[in-house]
């Protein structure tokens, strides 16, 4: 289909100085519609904004329009929320009103897998095209750009970071947002763009690959309009910055489901799997595995190799994350005998494993010798990233150890912040008490306030670290 | 070594009469010590209770004794606390005071790698064979038996279970106890059993295979004894119950450690994979799983075959969730041409996916109309058994959803409960914020009420699934 519309930036879709809402429910009562509002009242957007509904009459502060065409003044960005039916006549009023672009939240086109879906969503695409308008979706929930104050999910951060993450689905886009967020991790724009009529996946690459507020490309996809095109556009973004995917549908069942969902040809998994070799992608498969793995990038030095010091409490836990270490492809070097006598000098023999994994109580009973552990591992050349790991519920009275665990904080941390090898912390924990959620939560900040990565298990972080340090190497070999 | 006692029922270790605990702190002001007999207090063990400190005086409204000896009466179990260096005069009081059983909290033995700390192990071994004093540990934490009232955990479940579980490591004996709690998990009896030195975990493996109030068997095991006698033990239990294992120390490094940590020879991975698959041992790669695998024995009754129905929220979610399916070894079966006609009648076409997985909105909308999807499933033979998967922070507005969660959990559940096939529930979330931790334990607890296995992820509940499945297929081709 020949486009009017060049490729190119996509800047002024995140700038909009006006947004028009259509299909803004006109009873206050009922949420959908407010679910597409409240966003940009959250982060405080500083545009116009022009609720619009056929019956007109008030949302909060704001004049309801009865139509797109009464709102005085130029529009450039609008959100669509009416039937499918109703939107060729509405894109024609988008073109009219000289819009930028506009985002289809409505569901209802080539998504449904029929005849009517597929000639529906073509005809608003052929209008927009002709008509100048840029289309993000259908069936997806558009734009968050904190710096722009644009947002599309009540509870997204209000602070900019500099993540670009782009989803084909509307719930990991939500989830990813909200999962990152007490992990510190902040977008510099994310966006929901579904069945990708017009927009799709690779101008959105293309843009974050040059956008200066975006230093790390996240991704979850399920299927692609353009191989060739999206080939080339990974190429040049990985070439620049991480990309991590997730790309939905890579069995058999996946990819039919991923067919009914997007309308997307999801395409053989090795055929996937290659295309990722190849461009340097790193692949994932889980959203919360994908913000595992941006973490790393956002909070860790490239480790020099795969060598892991660990250090904890418990001899189970030190067994299991030696297990799981060299599972995830990680390498424990044993201690040579003079750093092992160094920490004889000052571990309590009884209920301690001196080695590596160090399995010691020190960071409770004497937390300067608990960073003074850290240091020696840390100084040997044979160790090049540290993991410090415990286990909340691992001790015989959880009391006492709750009580603990400020102080356990406290060492971890600042043992972790002196530590001058790259370094994550693991906090082994049963989120189901409300007392474990604060303790966790404190870990989580102290944290994220010292840009340290901080994982709910020594597996998770094993295995993104393995695939940061895996992008890294393959850097340096030129890959 | 010879050995005075008989191998046979260890029943009456975990029905003692009288528990001494040796090295009672004397200032109740310190924690470690009282982490012992607490425990017995907050379960209300009725037999008697002697904490024993050479510097006497008194703990809570109990007399401290300076000495075994000096205890009137008979004592049955004992308890012990104190520098390695004193047991092996402490186990000789044990013989002559006519101890039935001691469990050796101490550390300092075969554990440390050193000539001296196998020598103390050997001799405090020997006395108590010779005495005929059975031990447990040392390195451990010994016996929970909730049915007796005795335990070494606070904020153990006072509430008998029927599952039987031994862990050789007593940081994952705490943890998997407290984990499983909130699940609903209950146990027979637990026991941390740390270096082994006389009772292994081929004696509790018998004696669990015996105990009429174990019916599934679950392990955390780094090494045996005797292997033979494990085989053997094994084999027997298996073929009653089932046995869950996570063995510890599957790789090298994580066999390395186990060395220094239970002084164990952890073994070649490849061959404890083939004995675990001679004799119908389902294998576990970490506590999380191993819980997540329990649960099935205790709430789901075995599915015919592996085709899953999938019904839920979200397309990406639905995507994802056929992929971890397959991925773990599920089946997603397509829906016949009737049933998605029956689903057609009453399911909104926009922003629902009508097939297998389902998804739509009506959970919320109208539960009826789910239930009645769930039935649609569950009545075709295409179908063995079904999840029922939601995800929390996946929708425009978390607020709302919040609101929406109470008619969504009794939706959910009242659909499973009608269900005639085997139901799994996942809801997926961030527990990182009070409220979601207060709507996941909400559903939780209604799940446990209902015995439906409860998942936080699609990944592991399938991954799970697909263990208990294998386990009743093998059972059916009598291997």
């Amino acid at each position: 289909m020949p486009t009017k519309v060049e490729a190119g930036s996509l800047e002024y879709i995140f700038h909009p100085r006006s947004v028009a809402i259509i299909g803004v429910p006109s009873d206050p009562a009922i949420p959908t519609g407010s679910a597409l509002l409240d966003p940009f009242f959250e982060l405080g957007f500083d545009g116009k904004l022009y609720p619009v509904n056929p019956k007109g009459g008030e949302r909060g502060s704001l004049k309801v329009y009865p139509s797109l065409k009464e709102i005085p003044g130029p529009v450039d960005y609008v959100i669509v929320a009416i039937p499918a039916f109703t939107t060729p006549k509405l894109i024609e009023d988008c073109v009219a009103k000289e819009v930028k672009a506009a985002t289809f939240v409505t569901s209802g086109f080539s998504e449904l897998g029929t005849e009517e879906g597929r000639r529906l969503e073509n005809e608003i695409t052929k209008i927009a095209r002709s008509g100048g308008v840029r289309v993000i979706g259908p069936n997806c929930f558009g734009i968050y750009c904190p710096k722009t104050k644009m947002s599309s999910g009540s509870g997204f951060p209000k602070e900019c970071g500099n993540v670009g993450f782009i989803s084909q689905s509307g719930g990991s886009y939500f989830y990813t947002v909200r999962a990152a967020a007490p992990r510190g991790v902040r977008f510099s724009k994310a966006v929901s763009y579904g069945n990708a009529c017009d927009l799709n996946e690779s101008d959105f690459l293309e843009y974050f690959t040059q956008d200066p507020d975006t230093e790390v490309i996240a991704a979850y996809i399920e299927g692609v309009k353009d191989g060739r095109r999206f080939l080339k556009a990974l190429e040049e973004a990985a070439k620049l910055k991480p990309v991590i995917i997730h790309k939905g549908g890579y069995t058999e069942a996946g990819v039919k489901t991923a067919a009914s969902h997007t309308g997307s040809l999801a395409g053989k998994n090795m055929i996937w799997d290659a295309i990722f070799k190849q461009t340097g992608v790193i692949r994932v498969y889980s959203m919360d595995e994908l913000i595992d793995v941006i973490l790393l990038f956002l909070s860790m030095s490239p480790p020099r190799g795969r060598n892991v010091g660990v250090l904890g409490v418990g001899g189970g836990a030190s067994v299991q994350v030696a297990d799981e270490c060299e599972r995830a492809g990680l390498h424990i070097p044993r201690l040579p005998a003079e750093l092992l006598a160094k920490l004889r000098e000052f571990t309590p023999e009884a209920g301690s494993m001196l080695g590596n994994p160090l399995d010691s109580q020190l960071s409770f009973w004497d937390p300067k010798k608990f960073g003074d552990s850290v240091k020696i591992f840390a100084r040997w050349e044979g160790i090049d990233l540290m993991i410090l790991h415990l286990g909340m519920f691992s001790g015989p009275s959880p009391q006492t150890h709750m009580a603990s665990m400020e102080a356990r904080r406290e060492a971890y941390v600042s043992a972790a912040r002196e530590c001058d090898r790259p370094v994550a912390v693991v906090l082994h924990s049963v989120v189901s008490f409300p007392e474990s959620v604060e303790i966790v939560g404190k870990w989580q900040r102290s944290c994220n306030e010292t840009k340290l990565p901080f994982y709910p298990s020594t597996g998770r972080a094993a295995n993104a670290i393995n695939k940061f340090i895996n992008y890294h190497e393959d850097r340096r070999k030129g890959k």
